[in-house]
C-alpha cells in the first residue's frame, strides 16, 4: 500500500457556527488530511505532537480508520493544542477566540523509521523551519511534497517560507495569498510567478469557489465547489481537500497533469464532505458508494456538450 | 434566421479603470448583449431610444453586425442617457459618478412589426414595467423569455418585479440577489425558492468566480470564468455573457437542460471576451476561429476523468 506522510497540528478545536456548537473535539490540520486520505487506499502517517490530555478515544478512532500514529508524540505531562473559533452567519469569516499552542509551540518533528520514504509528503500549513525539518528526515525524496501554507508565515518568516517553497512540487494557498505571495493580483499572473519558484502545480483555493490547478506548462484546471444544501461547519474544509488531493495522487503513483486534475476533484469531494457536519464527523464514516456518487455529481456540475 | 428581440438601455459610457479611461462610448446594456449575441448565427433586433446626440456611427457600427435597430426610437431633442464609473483596484466593485436618464427617463418601448414573434426575447435589467409592457407587445409568446435584473428593483418595486418574474423562463442574477430575492443563504435552497415562481433555468452569476444554472428539476451546472491574463475593464460582462445565452439559445431553438449548459459556456466565453478591452471594443471583431478557440479552453478548464 503507497504511504502518504503527514506533518500537521493535531489538537482540540471548539467551534461555533450558525448552525450549532462543540464542546472540544479532535482538530487541527492532520486528522482531516489523514481522515479524507484514508478512502483513497494509502497509508496515513502522521508526525504531530500531543499532551497527556489527548484522549486514547482519539487514537482509536485514527487507528480504525488505518491512520498510523507512531510518529505521534504524546507529552505525558503537557496540554494538547486548543483553538477555539466562530464563524459569521454567511459563515465566509470566522473569529479566533483562543488559540493555545500548549506542546505545540515547541514542536520537533521526529520521523518514525516505519514512515521513511513515502510515496507522497503532505505538509500541513505549520512553521515553514518544522516543514523543513521534515522534508529532511523523510528520507528518500518522495514522488511529490505537497505543502500548505498562509498569509501569517508570508508576513512573519518570509525567506524561510521562501526556501520552503523552493523545496515541494505543490504548494495549495487561497486566492488572496497567492496575491500576496506573487505581488500580481491576476491569478494567472501571480501563478506563473509562483510555479516559476520550481514548482510543479499551484493549487489557488478559493472555498465556496471552487480551486485552480495551475500546471508549471501553463495548463489550467478548474473544479468547482459542489453547492451544498446545508453547511454545517467550514472548519477543516482546506485541509480535507488537501487530504482528498494527497490520497488520490499517493494512490496512483503518477504526478502527470490528468492525475492532479482528478486529484483536485478528489480533494473538492473531501472538501464538500467535510462542511456538511462538525468537525470530522462526516469525515470518519463515509462509504465508497457515498464517494463515488459525489465524484459523479462533479461530473455532471462539470461537463457540457458545445 | 431566428430572431433574438432584445430590451434595454442604450447609452454614453464613461468608464475609468486601473487600465484607463475612456471619453463617452457607445454603452448601456443593448448593445453588449447585441453584440455578443450576434456571433452565433441570429438576428438581434434592439429596442430602446435615444437622443438626437447619440451619433450615426453607432448606428453603422451595429448594423454592420446585422443587429437591427428599427425599434430603437431617436428623440431629436433629447439626450443619450449618460453613465460615469470608476472601478476600485481591483475591479470588484466600482462607484457611479453619473446616472443622467435622460430620454431614458419616460422610455415607453414600441416594438416595430418587424420585430414581433422572435425566438427569444431578452429583457435586459430596466424597471419590471417596461419588461412587462414588451412581454405584452411582442406578439406570440417566445419560446423562451430571458430577464435580467438587480436588486435596485428588489428594493423599490417587488411587486412588480415578482409578478415579471412569473412571466419569463429565465432568470439572470447575482449570489447576493439571489439571497435577497429568496431569504435563503445556500444557493441550492435559493434557487429551489426562486424556480418555484414558475421558471425554467434560474441563472446565477458570480463574475470572476463563474455561473450556477439551475434547472427546475432540480438539476445543476457550474461553468467557471475563465482566468484572464489581463481585464482591462468589466462594464458590460454580464450582459456579454446574456447576449451569448440568448444567442446560443435562439440559434438552438431548444430549451432543455443540455442547450442551456452549452449556452451558459457561450455566455462565459463571451464574458470572458468582454473584459479584455475597454466597452464594447472586443466585441466588435471577433472572429469564428476565436471564439472556437476559447470554447475549446473552457473544456479544458473543465473536463477531467477520475
Amino acid at each position: 500500500m503507497n504511504k502518504l506522510a503527514i506533518v500537521g497540528s493535531l489538537a482540540f478545536d471548539a467551534i461555533e457556527t450558525p448552525s450549532g456548537k462543540t464542546d472540544k473535539i479532535i482538530g487541527g490540520a492532520s486528522p482531516y488530511i489523514a481522515l479524507a486520505s484514508s478512502y483513497f487506499g494509502v497509508k496515513p502517517q502522521i508526525i504531530s505532537v500531543v499532551g497527556g490530555d489527548f484522549p486514547k478515544a482519539y487514537f482509536h478512532l485514527l487507528d480504525g480508520k488505518g491512520i498510523d500514529t507512531t510518529g505521534v508524540e504524546v507529552k505525558a505531562d503537557g496540554k494538547t493544542m486548543f483553538w477555539a473559533g466562530v464563524y459569521n452567519k454567511d459563515m465566509n469569516q470566522r473569529t479566533t477566540l483562543v488559540t493555545e499552542l500548549n506542546v505545540f509551540a515547541d514542536f520537533t518533528p521526529s520521523v518514525p523509521e516505519s514512515y521513511k520514504n513515502p510515496d507522497v509528503l503532505m505538509l500541513g500549513n505549520i512553521t515553514p523551519s518544522i516543514q523543513q525539518a521534515v522534508i529532511r528526515e523523510i528520507g528518500a525524496r518522495p514522488k511529490l511534497i505537497v505543502m500548505d501554507t498562509m498569509n501569517y508565515w508570508m508576513n512573519t518568516t518570509p525567506d524561510d517560507l521562501d526556501a520552503t517553497i523552493r523545496m515541494v512540487d505543490v504548494l495549495t494557498i487561497n486566492d488572496e495569498e497567492a496575491r500576496q505571495l506573487s505581488g500580481e493580483y491576476a491569478l494567472v499572473k501571480a501563478a506563473r510567478k509562483i510555479l516559476a519558484m520550481g514548482l510543479q502545480y499551484l493549487i489557488i483555493k478559493k472555498g465556496d469557489n471552487g480551486a485552480l490547478l495551475f500546471g508549471k506548462d501553463g495548463q489550467i484546471f478548474f473544479a468547482p465547489a459542489l453547492p451544498l444544501e446545508t453547511v454545517a461547519d467550514p472548519t477543516g474544509a482546506g485541509d480535507s481537500f488537501a487530504g482528498g488531493f494527497c490520497g488520490y495522487m499517493a494512490a496512483k503513483g503518477s504526478t502527470d497533469f490528468e492525475t492532479a486534475k482528478a486529484a483536485v476533484v478528489a480533494g473538492s469531494v473531501m472538501g464538500s464532505f467535510c462542511c456538511e457536519k462538525f468537525g470530522t464527523e462526516n469525515l470518519q464514516s463515509l462509504s465508497e458508494e457515498a464517494i463515488a456518487q459525489r465524484v459523479k455529481q462533479f461530473e455532471q456540475l462539470s461537463y457540457f456538450k458545445y
